[in-house]
């Protein structure tokens, strides 16, 4: 087992290895108050694991209740989270009692959200089921719903009080969402460490869990130490995820996360050779790395609609949007780019 | 004018003067970027105040949007928190833009939660209308909306980048209105101000605006200032507001917050005298000011409903409840009472 130690507002601590939901009754005792638990997962992981949660939990003492929702991104709506609102309330959880959230990143998320804004906050432990919950939305205390007007536009800061993350779980993954996870694994790689790049590029789909997870979350946390609330350089985290947002609209969410970002990634690395700033060994690596994990690195849909969907992300700031862009493995920029200019920029990454 | 200067996770200032909606452009242009102000309002404030806030931010460059939702507790839900984040969506608000809430509580509370959560956090300015919103809800940063388990059981603690209180507003409120916000008032000086308190006793209705509303934001920043999480000192702010809010329920919201928050102070009084805890003294004085104000000091509603509606607050941690209960004036104590004594104490002080 790896321990990533995490400063933020809150101390808290994210835990790696194999068989670690046996011990999540114990490892949340030691960080709550061992009153109620309200387990929250989806319809696809709560048969898995839910049971052992469960035993874990009240092994340890804690009174648990679940609150099950239909997997998917199209359940991370307001509509879900209203019902795990009611869900806590109809079962009194106090300020003192906690919220587990079981599950990928939209679990991790809404149920996050939840906690975060249920009785202005009560205690949340984030155990990932998926790669990338585990490298990505577990760590960084970032919360959110999606509203129709586009992803992630409500939520909170909120940091867990634990995150688990069971190896176990991850091996069990369909081969799509492991894939999905690599976009973000791959990531960490291009926005900062060429050595891991390297070990991704050559072990592809067989790269060493335990490391690499333990790595690219203590890369997240470093960047989020020196920017909890995403105001600067962790705008550089959003590596493909401007254009990726876009993709995932579009498609109206059958395109998974982790493969729209690997279609932004491709095509911030185009646009950015285009441009001059990404090198062309550089553009050429990434494209290749995402074929080797079998991810996607383009799409059928226009640079008008992928505009138009990219325009209604967050990550705007007046008339400008921050894209990020890299510029040799291990290093990338922030560039402020008017939003007249982001239409011509996808058109010359597709 | 008279300015409360706030040290909280984010300084800002309380501004209390007649006249004061007319400066909102400018004081707003002087805390926020200069870009589009969203006002949310109600269908009672808007129509009084609404020309005057918009062509004041107009006038100093911002681009003016509004949401106006029906006036009533009934409307701080949910469904109206929704609109108004679907609202801000569609007008493509940014980080950089802010709300401005135009009214009393309500329209703080609810304006507040969705300028918390939407983007995770965009700037927001308080201008409250009533004398309620004026020492109360508009500083703390408390945002919160009510789920049909409780009052206030879902929100976030934001601090607002300038509150902003025109005495003018303050004076066109209806009688019932006004006399609302005077439990408030009358609640800090049992809190902490026995000179504040004989000003009340001896003024009645005709008390100093502009000194009390500014004593009591001063005070109310010095409590949150200890702890502005609520997690301790600043529960006392609490006095009256546990029974209050099961009277609040029991009644549908039928009775209003201020005249639930008398009968709260009115019951925990008597039962705390019946403890031996509030000296008969106190009890009376209490008593006597509240019936000065023309507010309600007794409820026809049982110990038992009154108790159940109690229990689903969520000033619980696990099996107690933190109860305020005063000793003398301007002197209270915070009493973890067991939930099983609720009931009787409630008897007690009926």
């Amino acid at each position: 087992m790896k321990t990533v130690p995490v400063h933020a507002s809150r101390d808290y601590s994210v835990r790696i290895g194999a068989g670690l939901l046996s011990e999540l009754g114990a490892q949340a005792a030691a960080v709550c108050q061992v009153g109620s638990a309200a387990i929250v997962s989806d319809s696809n992981v709560w048969p898995l694991y839910g049971e052992s949660a469960r035993s874990s939990l009240e092994n340890a003492g804690f009174r648990v209740v679940h609150f099950i929702f239909p997997a998917g991104e199209a359940s991370k709506n307001p509509g879900t989270y209203l019902e795990i609102l009611n869900f806590l309330a109809n079962n009194h959880l106090t300020r003192t009692d906690c919220v587990v959230a079981l599950g990928g990143g939209v679990v991790g998320d809404i149920a996050g959200f939840a906690a975060a804004t249920y009785l202005r906050g009560i205690p949340c432990i984030q155990v990932p089921t998926t790669l990338l919950a585990a490298v990505d939305s577990s760590v960084g205390g970032k919360t959110a719903i999606d509203l129709p007007a586009g992803k992630n536009l409500v939520g909170a800061f909120c940091q867990p009080r634990l995150v688990l993350c069971d190896l176990d779980a991850l091996s069990t993954l369909p081969a799509d969402d492991f894939r999905d996870g690599c976009a973000e694994v791959i990531k960490y790689g291009i926005l900062y460490d060429a050595q891991l790049f390297a070990h991704l590029a050559g072990a592809g789909l067989a790269f060493r869990r335990e490391d690499v997870i333990a790595r690219c979350v203590a890369l997240k946390r470093d960047v989020v130490a020196q920017d909890e609330f995403d105001t600067g350089v962790r705008q550089k985290l959003n590596l493909g995820h401007t254009v990726g947002h876009g993709v995932e609209i579009q498609s109206r969410f059958a395109i998974s996360h982790g493969q729209a970002v690997a279609i932004g990634m491709a095509i911030i690395s185009r646009a950015g050779a285009a441009m001059g700033i990404c090198s062309p060994e550089c553009r050429d690596e990434i494209l290749s790395v995402l074929h080797t994990f079998g991810l996607p690195t383009s799409t059928s849909f226009s640079a008008q609609a992928l505009y138009e969907s990219a325009l209604s992300d967050k990550k705007r700031t007046g008339g400008t949007v921050n894209l990020v862009i890299p510029q040799t493995i291990g290093c990338c920029i922030l560039r402020p780019t008017p939003v007249a200019e982001l239409k011509s920029l996808i058109e010359a990454g597709l």
